[in-house]
């Protein structure tokens, strides 16, 4: 496949493992994250998370400026929904999480999970097995994506 | 591992079945996910689902007081989002789901899934194999959450 | 299982494949993912996606009417959440996705996404392998859902 022809660059797994983690309150939900693919040895995974968080920072990423705007949470919200993957990036462990949080009147804040400081935090993470799953640089959006060699 | 010290409390499963599940109009959302999970002897899981609610209620977990609040929903709306997982609570499968919701302006309301009318719901549930996945009271959240021996 | 009384309609899978997938810059996301089914073979499935929208259409059926009422997306947002299902329509692989967007101060707009320009799309599609999972007309929603037999 020549990445840059093909409108659709695709991978192929097996599940070797889901696991099931509840993180603890004070920890941040990305770095949980990380750690624990880290320690789990997960090089390509998905992952669903539910819970709630005291606060955290989201991220909008600016589609012309090529940057991301800050979203700062600096109240207790729900983790309405949280999902995600874990790939490689320069040969370790990379997160990339987006959610939706929710306050007391079901009112929401969304986006790119930059910081989130657990309150009570439930996670699906499935490792997958196969191919290297690797972030490089794309010229194009200036972000770090997956591409095929 | 001694729970009180690790930031993190996981279980590892495999996947043994994976049930594709349309509930139909006028079934209970969390209600219904209770008996999917007894009917196939699903103790541990995880989910999602689309589809759309005559109502509900929502709920917001107050840090604080540890006391949930309800948000009320008294309007057909999108289920734009809804995530959660099985496990045991009292010996018996017990659902915990959060959802997004949406309206005709594709305006959100969000939070902990209380109540669900089914409109339509189209349900993805991964039966997972592996350990006791169990509940137990948690001090300090005032929740009830998993905990490793 | 006669379908007509039976307040759920199940059907019973293993996985067979996770497919971790990324859509390019200008692809239309539901499109994407239909193409994606037909080229890998997927004839039931479920998935997440995470990434932005240069824009696109959301859907929001109206329970009353019986008719979608569409909501014009004409700004770049955030993908926060992204989930649905393959399954078969008149032989074919048919998409059904529910989106959370959500613009540069996190605010967020969702429902049943009709159209999807791709700025960036990380999806993971598991393929499912099992019986077959067919839409057929209902005359109590007038949409086309599964049903058994």
């Amino acid at each position: 496949m020549k990445d840059g022809h093909d409108p659709i660059c695709s991978f192929e797994f097996g599940a070797s493992k889901e696991l099931i983690v509840r993180f603890k309150a004070g920890t941040d939900l990305v770095q949980s994250l990380a750690e624990l693919a880290r320690s789990k040895g997960v090089k390509a995974g998905s992952f669903t998370a539910i819970g709630a968080l005291k606060g955290g920072k989201l991220g909008y990423y600016d589609q012309r400026s090529h940057e991301y705007r800050e979203i700062e949470i600096d109240s207790p919200m729900e983790i309405a929904s949280c999902m995600g993957n874990i790939s490689l990036k320069g040969g370790e462990p990379f997160v990339h999480a987006h959610v939706v949080l929710s306050d007391e009147r079901g009112n929401t804040k969304a986006g790119h999970l930059l910081e989130g400081v657990v309150f009570a935090a439930e996670v699906h993470l499935s490792q997958l097995e196969g191919p290297k799953l690797e972030r490089k640089y794309d010229k194009a959006t200036e972000l770090m994506l997956w591409v095929t060699k």
